[in-house]
C-alpha cells in the first residue's frame, strides 16, 4: 500500500503518521519525506504492509493531520491510461511494447491520433485507435471530440506521446495534473520555429528532453524527469532530431513509471519526486 | 542536528522515534527511512531543528530502540581527515582547494605522503605536510611510521587520495570504516598489472571510478559513489590515464561530501546513501 | 557510398586514396581516420557522393595501398540480421519496432528463439519465428539446427539479443565478426552466478551494459557500445535487472545502429569507432 | 605539428592536402574532417609529425587551395592566457591548480579581478594579480584599466572564469574569438534575474553549464562544450548553485582543452570541435 500525504508543516506529523499505522499494526517498508522549508510545507511517501481496511486508515490519518491535508491511499496497482499522439511513432511504440507485456505499470485503454498514421502499430497490439481529426475543425469542435472519446474510459491519465495540438485552458483544467507531455528540450532554449534547425546552427553539444505535467501555460508545467544525450558538429538536424527520439522515448517512459509508481506528489509548479 | 539509526526493523520503529523528537520540540525538516527487507534492517536519517540536550535524546530514543540499536547524533560540523598520497596530484589539490575556501565539509589536519612529490603544493596551503617513506622499510615499519604521525592528530577519517600501498589488515581493522579510497573501474574489469593498457587493448568506450571504504578485501570495501567518463578509440593509454583522473578527482569529491554531511551508512558490504 | 580501409601505416596514404577519389569526380562528404601508432597501423572511413563504378574504385585504390589493406566499399543501405533471442522481450521488441518502422538501419530476416516465449510477438510484426529448442539435445546438434536455420537467409549479421546459450567455438568462427551481444556490466565486475544478486550485496552505484562482437572467449570480443544507468540502495536486485534492461536495450540500438552504418573498424581485439 | 584549414568544399581538397604533406615526407598520425554540406565548407584538422618548415608547408598548401582558405599552422605546444574572474573561486582554482602543474596545456600570464577576493589565492601560486575595480566607474574607463592590464602580456586568450561583468562590443571585438566563457544553463532556460531561483521554483531535474566563444551577444556565441549535472525537489536553491559550480568547473575545464589542443574550429555561430 502507498500513502502519500501533503499538508503545512508541524512539528510532529511524521510521529502522528506512523503512529498510526503502528497502532493498525502496519509495517512501513520504505518511508521518503520532504520539507518545503521556503514554502513550509511537508510532503510523504509510505510504502507500508499489512492493512486491510483503507478507509479507517484515512479516517485515522485525518484525526491527526491538519484539515488541509492532501492524502492519498492508493491501492490500485494499475492505472488506466490513455495515449494521443500525431504521427511520431517512438514513444507510442515504447508505450505498446511495456501495455503489451504487462510491464508498463499501468493499462493503455486507447490510443487517440489527430492523424492515423499510427492506427496501423495500435492494431497489431489489439489496442483501439480512435482518429480524431484536427484539420478542418476549430479546437472547440476538436476538443469536444477528443472528450468524446475519452469519457469512453475511466482513464487516470492522457498521456501525449508527441501529440502535436496545444490544448486549450479548458480542456486541461478538466484533466488538471493528470496529463503528461514529452518534448524536446535545449541548452540554451530556442524560441520559436525549428528549435532543431536553430540548435543546428548554434552547434549545441547536447540534446535534452523533459516530462512534464501539462498546465495551462505551454510547456511550463511541473517537470517530471529530465535527461539529455550528447550529439556534435557531425550531427545535421536530421539527426539531432533521430537523437532527440531516442532520448524523448527514455524520458517519457521514466516519467510515467514515476507516476504510475505514485512516485510523484505536486506543488506550485514544481515536482516532489521520492524515487 | 543530524540523526543516524540503524537496527533490527520493526513495526512501529519511526513512530516512536518521531514521537520522541516531538516530545522535545523538535521539527523534522528532512528525514529519509530504508528498510532492507532482505536482512530485516532498518536505516534512518533525520536533519532536524530545535535541539539543546543531546544526550538526553539519545537517552529518550535508546528507550524505544531495541537494544542493538546503533544510534549517531551528530552536531559536528566540521569532520577532520588526513589525507594520505604518493605521487598524483588530482585528488589532493581538489580537496586542499576545498579545505582552503571551508567548503570541504571538513578541515584537513595533515597530508602524509610516501612520496615527497606532492610537499611543495601543501607547502602552498599551508598544510602540514609529512614524508613517511616506504622505500627500504617493510611494512609493518612503514605503517608504524604512518600510525605516528595520524595519532598527533584527531582525525575522523582517512582519505587515501591516490595513496598507492596496501594497508595491512591490522591498519584497517584500527580505523575500521573510517578510510575511504578512490580507484579507477572498468567495464569490464581488468585484473592484474597495468589495467589500462589493458583498458586500451580492449578498446573500451568508459573509464570509471569508485570511491569506496576501505576493508581488508582490496579495493572491496563498501562502494560509496560511481561515476564514468566516455572514451573513444582516439585515446591513448595515457589520455584514458588522463580521463581517469578528472572522473577519480569528482567522484572523490562526491563520495567526501555525502560522507561528511552524514548521507552515508553502512551496512554488511554495501553502503545506503540519503542524498 | 561509404569506403573503409585499414591497412600498416606509411607516408601519404589519404593523399593517395583521396587523389584516386579526385580523379573519378568523387566528392568526400565525411572523412575520419585513425593511426594506431603503437600497432602501426591506419584506419580510414570515407563518406562521398558521386560513385557509379565500385569494382573501378576499389581497383584503383588497390593499386596505390599495401597488398594486406582491407577494403570494404559498401554501397549496401540495408543490412540483413538475424536475431537470436530466449526470453527477455526488450531488446527484441526495440528492435522490431524499429525494423517495423524502417528505421533500424537493417532487415529483420527472421528471429530463432531457444524457447517459444517471443514468437507471439514476432508473429505480431509478421516476422518470421523459429523455435530451436536446446534442450534435450547437445551443443553440437543444437547449433546444427541453429545453422539450419540461418542458411535459409541472407544475413550478414547475427544478433544476440539477450540470447541465454554460449555458442561454441566452432560456430562463433563461422560468423566471425557478424556475431553481436549485448549484456550486462558492472563496476566492479561481478564473476559467477547471479551477478545482480552480487551487484545488490555489494550496493553498486551504477548498472552498465556492453555490446560487442563475439570472439570464442566469452562476453569478451571487442566492445562497440557501453553506457551506464545510475542506481541506489533503494534499489532491490529486481530493480536492478529492470533498470539493467532499459540500459542493455539503448546500448544495444546504439551499437547496431554503428554497425549498419558501416562506422565500426575491428583491429585486434578492439574497435574503432568512427561515430 | 597541427594543422587547421577551413574553406569553401570542393572535390579533391584532401587530395591536394595530403599530396603536399606526403611530398615533404610528413606522416599524418591523426586527421579529422568535416563537411558543412549546408553551407559547403570543409574542415580539417591534421595532426603530423616530421616537419620543420612551416612557412614552406603553409606557402604549398595555399598554392593548392581556394585563396579565401584560412590556413592555421600551430607549432605553438603552449598557449598563453589571462583569467577574468569576480567571487567565485572554482574555476579560477582548478586553472589555477593544472597551470601549477603544467596540465592546464596553457600558462596563464596573469589573473585580473573586479574584485580583490580572488588575489590571495594566485599569491599561493605565485600568479600576477591585477585589481581593477568595476565600481565607481563607467564601462568604458573599466574596459580602457582591463586592456591596460592585457596589453601587458601576449595573451593567445581571455578566460572568463565566472567574471560578472558584461564586456562591451567594442572590447568583444577587439578579441574577436579569443574570449571564452563559463556559464550555467537550464532545461528549460530561465531568463531574467536570478535563474537558480527560478530553476528552484520549477524544480527542475538536471543543472548544466555551457563553454563558449563570447561574442557580442550576450552569452549567445559559439558553443565549445556542455554537460548537465542532476539534481532533485530536495536541492535547495543554494545546492543547486553548488552543483551549478561543480559542472561548471568541469565543463570549462574540458572546452580550454579542447581549444588548446587546436580541436576547435569556428565557422558563423557554430563551432565544429574534432575531439
Amino acid at each position: 500500500m502507498i500513502i502519500l500525504i501533503q499538508c503545512k508543516d508541524q512539528v510532529g506529523l511524521v510521529g502522528s503518521i506512523s503512529t498510526v499505522l503502528a497502532s493498525q499494526g502496519i509495517n512501513i517498508v520504505s518511508m521518503r519525506e520532504h520539507v518545503d522549508t521556503i514554502d513550509n510545507r511537508f510532503f510523504i511517501r509510505i510504502d507500508a504492509q499489512g492493512v486491510d481496511d483503507f478507509s479507517m486508515i484515512e479516517r485515522q490519518l485525518k484525526a491527526v493531520l491538519p484539515a488541509e491535508a492532501a492524502i492519498k491511499i492508493n491501492p490500485k496497482a494499475e492505472k488506466k491510461v490513455i495515449v494521443l499522439v500525431t504521427k511520431d511513432y517512438h514513444c507510442l511504440s515504447d508505450i505498446l511494447i511495456r501495455n503489451h507485456f504487462k510491464t508498463f505499470g499501468a493499462t493503455v485503454q486507447c490510443v487517440i491520433g489527430n492523424h492515423n498514421k499510427l492506427e496501423e502499430i495500435c492494431r497489431r497490439f489489439d489496442v483501439p485507435f480512435y482518429l480524431v481529426s484536427s484539420e478542418n475543425s476549430d479546437k472547440q469542435i476538436f476538443e469536444s471530440a477528443l472528450f468524446a472519446v475519452i469519457e469512453k474510459y475511466e482513464a487516470d491519465y492522457l498521456v501525449l506521446a508527441k501529440f502535436m495540438r496545444i490544448l486549450s485552458a479548458a480542456f486541461v483544467e478538466k484533466f488538471a495534473f493528470q496529463i503528461i507531455n514529452i518534448h524536446h528540450s535545449f541548452l540554451p532554449a530556442f524560441v520559436g520555429a525549428s528549435p532543431y534547425k536553430q540548435a543546428y546552427e548554434r552547434g549545441v553539444k547536447l540534446i535534452g528532453a523533459t516530462a512534464h505535467f501539462v498546465t495551462n501555460q505551454l510547456d511550463e508545467g511541473p517537470i517530471i524527469a529530465q535527461q539529455i544525450i550528447p550529439v556534435t558538429h557531425s550531427f545535421t538536424s536530421a539527426d539531432m532530431v533521430r537523437s532527440g527520439k531516442e532520448i524523448e522515448t527514455a524520458v517519457l517512459a521514466k516519467a510515467l513509471q514515476l507516476v504510475f509508481e505514485d512516485r510523484v506528489l505536486l506543488h506550485k509548479n514544481k515536482t516532489i519526486v521520492f524515487e
